[in-house]
């Protein structure tokens, strides 16, 4: 109990006093929340760098972080002209420097000169610079073979995460069989769980079909939906395209079906399309949920809501059909935090808006850019390729994204093993693969799977000359594990 | 209601459905959350801008946002040191150049060094680059004489808001009666009613003493616990100190007073100290928490609890006594996120780390940042002098912050004519002023006053040249608009 006005010596004396703050009195949503990609596994790593670091001998000279996106980490180049602009923005003497480029300069002028005080230390609106907003619409625009985009409909955001809490923050609401329920694809990238968990939101899962390529399935949203009835109340949809971690690319038939699908059970779309310049395989194609629904016409393209995520360094996202009084609400909530940071938005600027083939800088922006194009689809082929000439692996098309979600097979004294450790069983192979070869990859468990599969995410990005002899570590571990366990 | 399986053509068929998400239907604590920095009178202020670009006459040639202490917007000059080191980090080809000082180029290839792929494009452990938060932790150590801080319980963020909001999340559970009650003080920064309104908690008003230079008075925070004890269970104490809005700065004993209490009261100790480098009065000055506390010896520096926020370009926040299990949610939590933006983690690190005596940046970078506060305490005294020189404004001394925050007058006819227009009378005055004159300041009742009380919160950064006149035309304004009501 509190001491009351006068108590002052009788806490002081009482001795240790219990912690305002424990796991016991902290708010519930948030312990419940999980995040696998930065969980358990990323501190063992942590710790294993620190021990090798010590001089701690292991059976092997690195840990390879393959658990997560973080394609500079991996060694990827920085698009030259980014970073010049970036630099002369933030330091704005260069601009008489005979180092860069003119159209360099000219952008980075441009970005200055809307920004407060001419510098990328001001704030700026909470939605964004605007002209960097109306580059973002351009944009989209011309990606959607010029259907008009709106720049009071965008959004910048810190990073896509930040926008696509903040839509989800917008729709939940009821309390008991009325909450909010959120349907959402599994396996999913664990935002989504993590954020529905933190905002007391009903996870509704839809499963993808791995024996499709990880497909989505209209019937199976269908049978989700109908079933989640019974316990809350449904209102919005989550697609992520290209998937994260399935690497699947939805077809154009697959997203007019969704469209209707939303339209017919009222819920709010959400489509993540973060990815959506990372398609690698023949005969796949990246379709904007936006330039679907415009060209499925009236009453989809009047009605149906949507939120569409894009994230390039900073992220931001376009509402379409939204309240225009939540939509106010929306940007309310984005200026209790200021503003996105300037870097990023004027990063974001250069990506939407990339030099122009007149420009100076046209040729070699575009040879960078392309070069890490075709490296990752190389990469991605390779890592299908590896991984499914192994027994007991079986790997699905990395047709877009930066990840492979391989299916593993695992002994059932494996099973029972990780059981008796109170740990999944991916989570126990992926532990002693981290131990044993240093790679670090983020078991299926944690991005959810259907009962009685194993996978795990291993991000692409390594190297060329690094990928090859991981790919080929992994499978052998995953060989030597099934003999130990047999 | 939503259509069910086969009916399709009937929701088709229906005319315009339902929005999913409205004002009705949408998140209740969202649409609580109010945000006066950047509320209407910031909107407005953005319109009239547009007015003025399109050449429509306004009785004013510019519009002065007082309103936010956006430094640089209002002409303040960027820190050379920061911007090289920044520049060579986001474009390490620089690190070449000739024109910028060796220690810059030092500081840069460390930061790089401990970056992913020595890139500030790639990700960072969630809770900061490791070296920044030992800086952060040898810099609070400095600041506090040599009173340890452990690099463990410093986490960087996107600002001091996403550490504060994070903080308070924890704190938050129960229900109906025994919903978390945080104690905040009047007049607050409004982020801290926008997040305790959006993450359903009760805000526990203490009022400021305004006779005593907004001073903390303990009986004050007595009252406000003892009344919130009825229908809450008050967990936190939130301290702003510099005040924001007020520019108060607590004294030592104070401080002693508040921990006493919060420790008789078992409340978790939140200090808002982001202001701490901004301190001009003549016999103020600024005392940590974290010193005071740990000064104070036990069971108070062992025991507990407390949570010190600080911003210098991005923030972070240090916590002290905090159940070790906890601090692992929190971590958890700000992994979700993935990281904070890396500029402003590089930015962080010079700040807390600034060139040392023997480095050829040293001279440079004390110059230009005493001139920066000079100038900020010559402005500070310069507002409380034009203001109180004016009958009907009353200006507390600008000990600390970057704030005025002075109490006017208004006549009972232009409370009545608020009243008719369903404004608050201060709101009603601020967008007169806006209107008339440009000049957009904050009505008091966005951060909070004693009933019947009337102020605003004016940036006193405008350049020197700029501030007097802006002061006197406030001052004339509200003259005027006495006489006209009067």
């Amino acid at each position: 109990m509190a001491a009351r006005p006068g108590g002052h010596n009788l806490a002081v004396m009482n001795g240790p006093k219990e912690k305002v703050l424990t796991l016991d009195t902290m708010n519930a949503c948030v312990k419940r929340v999980e995040y696998a990609v930065r969980g358990p596994i990323v501190l063992r790593a942590l710790e294993l760098e620190q021990e090798l670091r010590q001089g701690v001998k292991k059976p092997f000279t690195e840990v390879i972080r393959a658990n997560i996106g973080d394609a500079h980490a991996m060694g990827q180049k920085p698009i030259t002209f980014l970073r010049q602009v970036l630099a002369l923005c933030v330091h704005p003497d260069l601009l008489n420097s005979p180092d860069f480029p003119e159209d360099a300069k000219r952008r980075a002028e441009s970005i200055l000169q809307a920004c407060g005080g001419h510098s990328l230390g001001a704030y700026s609106n909470s939605s964004g610079i605007q002209p960097i907003r109306e580059h973002v619409a351009q944009y989209i625009q011309r990606r959607d073979g010029g259907i008009p985009a709106d720049p009071n409909n965008i959004f910048l955001s810190t990073g896509a995460s930040d926008a696509i809490v903040t839509v989800l923050k917008l729709l939940v609401a009821g309390e008991g069989r009325c909450r909010t329920g959120v349907l959402i694809p599994i396996p999913q990238y664990p935002l989504y769980s993590a954020a529905l968990a933190e905002l007391n939101a009903v996870q509704v899962d839809y499963y993808l079909d791995e024996d499709r390529a990880w497909a989505l399935d209209v019937a199976e949203l269908r049978r989700a939906l109908c079933q989640a009835r019974g316990h809350c109340r449904p209102r919005a949809l989550c697609i992520i395209n290209p998937g994260n971690p399935t690497g699947q690319v939805q077809t154009r038939e697959c997203i007019e079906a969704v469209i209707r699908f939303a339209f017919e059970e009222q819920l709010f779309l959400m489509a993540d399309e973060v990815y959506q310049d990372n398609v690698y395989a023949e005969g796949s194609q990246f379709h904007s949920f936006k330039k679907v629904l415009m060209e499925m016409g009236p009453p989809y393209s009047t009605q149906q809501e949507l939120a569409s995520f894009h994230s390039i360094s900073k992220g931001y996202v376009e509402v379409v059909n939204m309240d225009p009084a939540v939509q106010q609400q929306m940007q309310k909530m984005m200026s209790v935090r200021l503003c996105p940071p300037l870097p990023g938005q004027a990063v974001l600027d250069m990506v939407v808006s990339p030099p122009e083939p007149s420009d100076p800088s046209f040729t070699q922006f575009q040879a960078e850019k392309q070069a890490v194009l075709a490296d990752l689809a190389a990469k991605a082929k390779l890592t299908e390729k590896v991984f499914n000439a192994v027994p007991g692996i079986r790997c699905n098309p990395v047709q877009g994204a930066m990840y492979s979600f391989p299916r593993i097979e695992l002994p059932p004294r494996a099973i029972q093993r990780a059981k008796e450790l109170g740990l999944a069983p991916d989570m126990f192979f992926c532990l002693r693969l981290l131990e044993e070869t240093g790679i670090c990859v983020v078991p299926g468990s944690g991005f959810g799977q259907r009962e009685g599969t194993y996978h795990f995410r291993m991000t692409i990005l390594p190297a060329a000359e690094k990928l090859r002899p991981l790919l080929e570590k992994l499978s052998q571990f995953h060989a030597k594990f099934t003999r130990e366990y047999s």
